[in-house]
């Protein structure tokens, strides 16, 4: 959430330059997205963003996720295409960083969601799934259990500064999903982190889906309780608001919908959403300085989500 | 240069009914500016900047700001103005904060200045100048020579850490510019910062001047000097470029000029410009973690550019 790489006026100007994308007229670095530098310019054609990738996305990584906004953007939904220069390269070099000029879409990521918000955020949801089915470039997920194992060995006994007991509360819920994570649900390249930061919305429209870099190839039905456990709370993880979520999941069922085994599955798929953002989140705070200007999101906030899925009947949170 | 106030997107819609500018379509947060947070936001309307005024602006000095930028802005300068809501009011509070929708101006930053852009920039000190001759409000500097001493007596020892006997040289500049100071030079309310970073150029041409937060009424050619120290060199205080700092200086003159007095205080003035900037940057040096996510500027670009001045004739920076 912050501007990491500084490109100067003149390194953008020339920048531009290599596109039939107008004169550069404006350019402010923006506090968005994951760990990437990010400025929405304004040229003499219209608005654009220019992303730089720092070192959480991989440049190797970069043409699955082109492929994948393109793909998308080509069935019509409102995806930002990474756009490509005088000789169709998409993806450039720009102060020593891969970078791309993305296009610019107008809206509002909310921060209390209306059902009406949440049942768009669930339509858009089957939107993508249902526009995935004939996609066939993969990416594994380096956040799926064996890497919540990982990740929970390399907090190790610090979690428990973060909250007395809550290494203990993460190794008992790391080996129930052991037991009890479905392994044949079908699969599907996934958004996998759509937050409300991620859906930009005009009134209850979505007018765009944004933040593709944690997109991977894992059980469909997960991102829906991704987005469920997204949408569905008060910020801090308590409140579930079952308006919201039931919405979210009727949207979804609109345009692509749930099957019996998914519904039946969710609770569990949940908790593995839940314990997931938990994961990173820890992780974050443990390596983030206190007085560092970047936000520390509360990882116990996906503790108390957690909680309240391991109680929940999937009856009550997607109807069977 | 961070969004230090979250204002989320209903709290914003909220606040843009107060206006009779649109209803609100998009809004980034901003790294730009002094230690305020900035969102760039478009409205059905047009662009604006929404600023919340963290503390380095006292809330009891933004009506002398937005008088200063009304005045300059009726007098047909390119200065974005403070707009008033629908009974007029330009100052309000939005997440706890002062804020203020501020007028939008393309623009572009050059961090290499050529010397057509230089002359730009000294034409609208000039103009500024010109128009600030019957702005009746004034408003002292906190960081005028006895502001420094201060400032340097707070840095202590530490000017030390900065660099081995940066202390000592700190001293006794104080003591020259003590027994130096130009005391009857014409006074006005100026700018004070008018560095690249707060000059919006479209081409060779200034298309606006922002952030006004540090204006104040002091000696009206000490703002040529910070201009000319702020323009004229490498980032790194090393290379005076000659040619930027006479182009600067003829612009002023073609469109206010400075006096036979002012021309030979000139050295003496822009030492102590170097001086401010110096002192300004350790204080903020010494109290910035290093793994912050703020760029620490560096102090020592302005003790070379001082030490330029030092030995500078008054005839090579301003004929006389």
């Amino acid at each position: 959430m912050a501007v990491y790489t500084h490109v100067s006026t003149e390194e953008m100007i020339a920048f531009l330059h290599r596109y039939d994308h107008g004169t550069l007229i404006s350019a402010k670095g923006i506090a968005e997205g994951v760990e990437n530098s990010n400025y929405l310019i304004e040229t003499s054609d219209g608005r654009y963003i220019l992303t730089l990738y720092e070192k959480r996305v991989n440049a190797d990584e970069l043409p699955f996720f082109c492929a994948l906004t393109d793909h998308l953007a080509n069935k019509g939904l409102n995806i930002p295409r990474m756009l490509g220069d005088r000789r169709g390269e998409q993806i450039q070099t720009l102060a020593g960083r891969p970078a791309c000029l993305i296009e610019f879409l107008s809206g509002l990521s909310v921060t209390h969601p209306t059902p009406a918000q949440a049942r768009a955020a669930g339509e858009s949801l089957g939107d993508m799934h249902r526009a995935l089915g004939d996609f066939r470039l993969s990416r594994g997920n380096s956040l799926d259990l064996a890497g919540w194992h990982e990740l929970a060995e390399r907090c190790g006994d610090d979690l428990d500064r973060i909250d007395a007991g809550l290494g203990a509360r993460v190794g008992a819920e790391l080996a129930w999903l052991d037991a009890h994570w479905p392994r044949d649900l079908p699969t599907s390249v996934i958004h996998a982190d759509l937050f409300p930061d991620n859906v930009l919305m005009l009134g209850d429209e979505v007018s765009g889906v944004i933040d593709f870099y944690f997109a991977c190839t894992d059980i469909r039905a997960w991102d829906v309780a991704v987005t469920h456990a997204a949408w569905s709370f008060e910020n801090d993880g308590t409140g579930y608001h079952a308006d919201l979520g039931s919405s979210l999941i009727a949207g979804y069922d609109r345009q692509f919908g749930l099957s019996t085994e998914e519904r039946l599955a969710f609770p569990i798929l949940a908790r593995g959403a839940c314990l997931r953002f938990l994961l990173t989140r820890a992780w974050d705070w443990l390596n983030t300085p206190a007085d560092a200007l970047v936000t520390r999101k509360d990882p116990l906030a996906f503790l108390r989500r957690l909680e309240f899925y391991a109680e929940a009947d999937p009856e009550t949170l997607v109807s069977i």
